[in-house]
């Protein structure tokens, strides 16, 4: 069985716990948090040196950082991963698309709302706020033509995305101007096994 | 035969070009840059909403934005996907830790420097440094132990990275303190077909 290193609030720790849950598989889970300073203790940064969570450490001892990577190893040969070359593809563009243009404005906009870590200053709540609305928007033109990112089913990329999407207002960001996007977020809460952020086999 | 938009001097898009050179495939390039507002112009942004490139077009006219993406896409049955699972894990794990950790500090000051499109503040270019040098520390960890990023032999991560890292120096960034880094660069320079940043098809 896998382990999974994580803190339960992050959007991209979730991202691994709701593909276990949708294909339902069985998984150890390990609270680790920012926020303690568990990222940064040398336990912890023996088994990743970029002191960040998710982790997925394998029995054997292998160990694999990065949520959308961790999403590509676990899904292989899941109905999660399409069959078609080119949607494939696309679901690996959603995916980087995800944590280069989304995660950075509307995780980060979150987590300077709710967790107050650092004081954000005026700049970083308006830049965020424009980013990640962009970013919503490049989904929305997509959601509006397709029902799902890569293409007529669900695939990684929806579960990448879904992850911080569907937490987007305690960023304060208004969903209510997405309406492709607020259809989606419904098609990936009606899935069979899905399960909310803050679920893992320990709770 | 592809077509892939792209900024000549960027490392984003001189990743699908270098993988197109060292697999030996013939691809078309049109220039289309940030720098005289062409991601901006509405016929590019007609194809990609999310107004960057690279952006790769198959002869049917299908899109597919994102540079990693193209990659995964374009080096689909080339050696440069490796046939253990494990392997490709790690693979696609240092091709999100890319975008994510290294672009946004090793890229964005070579471009800040370079191409001063803004005022730099002399926060962006401490903190730029500092976060740069991290994700350099990450890299020269794990090349201290491995040839390449994802195992024994090149990858599409090797690739991936490869692109903004050898030109780091135009960054500020001091690649002297990173032995396993200089070992690595060279490697990749030494493989048959390489080609450097400033080459496509059209020069």
């Amino acid at each position: 069985m896998v382990t999974i290193y994580g803190m339960t609030d992050s959007g991209n720790c979730y991202k691994p716990r709701l593909l276990m849950a949708l294909t339902g598989r069985p998984f150890r889970h390990v609270e680790v948090s920012f926020l303690d300073g568990g990222t940064q203790d040398p336990a912890f940064t023996a088994k990743n040196p970029n002191a960040k969570v998710p982790l997925l450490e394998e029995e054997d001892g292998r160990l694999l950082p990065e949520s959308n990577a961790m999403l590509l190893y676990l899904g292989e040969d899941t109905p999660f991963v399409p069959q078609d070359r080119f949607e494939r593809a696309l679901m690996a563009s959603w995916m980087f698309f995800e944590q280069y243009s989304h995660e950075p404005y509307v995780a980060v906009r979150r987590s300077l709302i709710l967790y107050r870590t650092m004081e954000a200053t005026p700049e970083q709540l308006a830049s965020t706020l424009t980013a990640g609305n962009k970013a919503l928007g490049v989904m929305e033109t997509r959601l509006a033509q397709s029902p799902f990112l890569a293409g007529e089913t669900p695939s990684l990329a929806d579960i990448a995305l879904y992850a911080y999407t569907h937490v987007a207002p305690q960023g304060g960001f208004d969903l209510g101007e997405f309406p492709g996007i607020g259809r989606w977020l419904a098609a990936i809460e009606a899935l069979p096994g899905y399960k909310p952020l803050d679920w893992h086999p320990g709770n």
